[in-house]
């Protein structure tokens, strides 16, 4: 029996980390979910065990234990810290995938993610947001991706902020009042009581107190909100800024030479489209300029991908959508 | 010789502190400065240092060694968390002042540092921004200072932060180009070179790196930036911004059975009207209603004034421009 070296494909996101185990002939052998696996978002210690966690489901859920480990390779937002290379790179090889770790963007992972063709444009818009240009199967402009604090117009945390903002402005008698109030304090177990402490009702004391205990960053957590009252003149406000931001985010990134599809990912893009159609299309569509626009949910079969070319595996459009077929085969009895 | 007994007053901004030592007839005694007394601008620690040094420095500044000290009363934004009062409380009973500590709202501070009228407005943007409403000598309602991950529109830190969006907009390709970019990354010592990585111009790196490596609320301090640019498209927009901003918090505060003066305050107010206001005077004198309108330096002096209302004593016209006057005198010795 010819043993058949394997590779690790994981797509670490701001929330969730994806990891498949693949051979070089493309086969998919094993599929594991776990939380957020980018350093930036969940800490270094948090990011390196929610990596491990993925890996370790994808490796059990592997049955071929004849064949052998070798390499694993992460797409991720940002170069990562060495120590924190160091220390993901410890914990695969103790999975069997002692080979060097492959870091790779985000953008690639999700790019690769919904096509085989080798150029075109990617838009992420997940906690965070950034758009890339890939010419000769390489990210060739990243724009945004600049963090919650300077940048990200349009992302999960510039929507969850709004949304806090807003229900923030409405009880403090600065903003009109909006159906996301009710829906912010439900999530945060705050009620809605008479009464109030220096001139300010009890809820917004509580929801400000709540708020500056946690990171900021956890912000993007109330992006949801939105999605559910879209009758909600505040809401709606607030998620047409983001579909206008992120589409000037994908023209930056344009290019009249470079001609392809664009891919969409995350979670703000996925929703947005599928719950809020009349918001979102329009302004993608026309950002997109007539290009053939693909929503991916992840960016695992990109990872894979980007794992395979760089065992030196040719990629055709067969081979990709074995992997992709393979990966969602995996994703389907996972969930 | 009778001995008279002494109050020390302090305002306690987020960017700097003020302190003044005066006795039960409002003579002023000794001032002292030191840097953010506020403790969730400066934390805990550096915000008891600095209490402590403007108080230390206003009693070293008393040449009057008969008279006894009695008690500290503090002008805050905030109530102060139990273990800071207690440190803050500690501190002073060393420099004499060992009666209870008494902390009053910033807005009062501000407001009677403007007026002897016990009804009336006040309106403070400094790094934060919150408006209030006096009546009968007592704050009876407040607007904003909710902070500046959920509020405080019109802020010095809500300036300054969206002067470092443009500045990255610009560098990412996301925004106009605007005379901000140099006076930011001057003030960083960034130079701008030739050559990026991973698509990026080294400059924005940088001033990635730098930014996330400090306390969001420092971006506070770009605010002056904008003020150094009135001709730039980019900076006048975020100013006007500003100014609306603001006018709409003091309207917000506005009840037509109150009438009085309306008190300004705080750096964003005292270099807008002075520097800008083509920007900051209309929105202000228009939100203010016909108002006559004050702007103060700071709160020192309605911190004294109030301090000397806990002892007891009643404050017309003539003892708080007595208070008034002693407080710039010594100002201006102390410069």
């Amino acid at each position: 029996m010819i043993t058949m070296r394997k590779i690790l494909a994981i797509d670490a996101g701001g929330t969730s980390t994806r990891a498949v185990v693949l051979d070089l002939s493309g086969r998919c052998l094993g599929y594991g979910r776990a939380g957020s696996g980018n350093p930036t978002a969940a800490g270094v210690d948090g990011a390196v065990a929610e990596l491990a966690r993925a890996a370790q489901a994808a490796v059990n859920a592997d049955a071929s234990t004849t064949d052998r480990g070798s390499f694993a390779l992460i797409a991720l937002a940002g170069s990562g810290s060495p120590v924190f290379l160091r220390r993901v790179s410890e914990r695969f090889s103790q999975l069997g995938f002692e080979g060097q770790l492959i870091v790779e963007p985000d953008l690639l992972g999700m790019y690769f993610s919904g096509t085989s063709r080798r150029q075109g444009y990617a838009l992420i818009a997940g906690t965070g947001a950034v758009a890339g240009r890939i010419a000769d199967g390489r990210l060739e402009l990243a724009r945004g991706g600049t963090g919650w604090l300077l940048g990200d117009d349009g992302s999960g945390f510039w929507i969850g902020h709004r949304v806090a903002r807003a229900v923030v402005a409405a009880l403090d008698g600065l903003g009109p009042p909006t159906a996301l109030t009710a829906l912010l304090l439900d999530s945060l177990a705050i009620e809605t009581t008479v009464g109030g402490v220096r001139g300010r009702p009890h809820s917004l004391v509580s929801l400000i107190e709540g708020t500056y205990s946690q990171r900021p960053i956890d912000l993007a957590r109330f992006a949801p909100l939105a999605f559910v009252v879209l009758d909600d003149p505040v809401a709606r406000e607030i998620l047409s800024g983001a579909a206008t931001a992120l589409a000037e985010l994908l023209v930056a990134t344009r290019d009249s030479s470079i001609d392809g599809p664009v891919v969409l990912g995350g979670g703000v893009l996925v929703a947005g489209l599928r719950v809020a159609p009349s918001i979102f299309a329009q302004p993608l569509e026309r950002a997109a300029g007539g290009a053939e626009l693909t929503v991916v949910p992840d960016g695992v079969v990109g990872a894979a991908v980007l794992g395979l070319r760089h065992a030196g595996v040719r990629v055709d459009e067969d081979l990709y959508l074995r992997v992709k077929g393979g990966v969602a085969r995996l994703h389907q009895e996972a969930a």
